[in-house]
């Protein structure tokens, strides 16, 4: 394909600025860009200054990772959540995505990774340290791990595991089995596998 | 579907800030965001200036209205192109879509919309007058239209073919026929009854 030739370099540069995000080529960030210029100047200023300013100014909770706007995040700072249960998972969306099932009352713990050596990410370079040292405090009780059922998510679960060990504390993973709503047919034989041995007793409801 | 709770404020005002653009929902908004949160802050601080610094120099060529870092655009300024045809566009992609093709070596006027009594677009709305006023400086001897084959296309059209007629210049439109390699079967009959009536003699290539 022939490299698109733009007859300015102001839109050439914001193109490419655009085109760098996750999933945007070069066509989108164009549309992006054209549509930019048909609003107002002050729409687009608040645009920029949202990002520029959530650069400058955001934080992450000192306890749980999380990103937040004070030291310690709203979750970690509510004294009816239950501060025995601490959840363990790679990122923020998984705790939104948790916080969304209103079944979980306990605290995070955001580890902004798995391990992946694949990745070059190790041990070191997640919240794990900073996750036993919150254990050996003695509030918690248990630590749930809801990483993802992935090689690496297995690999870290298990690294946590170890860790977490000598603190003598309950280490529960979250259930594995077929997701609601999907065809048991089409289930793969591990999943299917698991979700027998893992059976539970009915419960009427 | 719940509303998310987000963690922080500033997360919330950038996500929605995002999720303005055409085409990105909140969470393709969200996925974005928290990759630049994870992106060198240098490097999101390039983003938004190059969309800042678009948005307050862009200019337009006061020739043919395309986009130019300059006042008058390097195609309406070069001497080796037809001044004596002009197409009509609607837009800058469209110009980019023409020059891509290299078949064309004339000017451009950007109209900057078409004729939409829907959308409350009249035809003051967009640059027709100023091409009429091109037009009657007496250089340009042809005027090819080259706008969408939309029903605001061709009203467009028919509006600027009127509005022309006194400058006595020939005026062209685009070719409508079957698409270079569709299958005529599917073609709607619109469309392949043009390309009958507008046949065109064989050539060999």
């Amino acid at each position: 394909m022939i490299q698109q030739q733009y007859p300015s370099q102001l839109l050439e540069k914001a193109v490419q600025a655009f085109s760098q995000l996750p999933g945007i080529g070069r066509k989108t960030a164009l549309r992006l860009v054209l549509w930019m210029l048909r609003q107002e100047k002050e729409d687009v200023a608040r645009f920029t200054a949202a990002i520029d300013e959530l650069m400058s100014e955001v934080k992450y909770c000192k306890v749980c990772h999380n990103i937040s706007d004070t030291d310690v995040c709203p979750i970690c700072a509510d004294g009816r959540r239950d501060q025995t249960t601490v959840c363990v998972v790679e990122n923020i969306q998984d705790v939104m995505a948790i916080e969304n099932t209103m079944q979980f009352h306990g605290l995070y713990h955001v580890l902004g990774g798995v391990i992946s050596p694949m990745d070059g990410i190790g041990p070191s370079d997640i919240e794990v340290d900073s996750l036993v040292q919150r254990v050996s405090e003695g509030t918690v009780k248990e630590v749930i791990l809801a990483l993802s059922p992935t090689m690496e998510g297995d690999t870290t679960n298990f690294y946590i595991y170890r860790k977490l060990a000598p603190a003598g504390i309950k280490v529960s993973v979250i259930a594995r089995g077929i997701a609601v709503g999907n065809e048991l047919e089409y289930a793969d034989e591990v999943t299917l596998g698991r979700s027998i041995a893992n059976r539970t007793l009915f419960e009427e409801r």
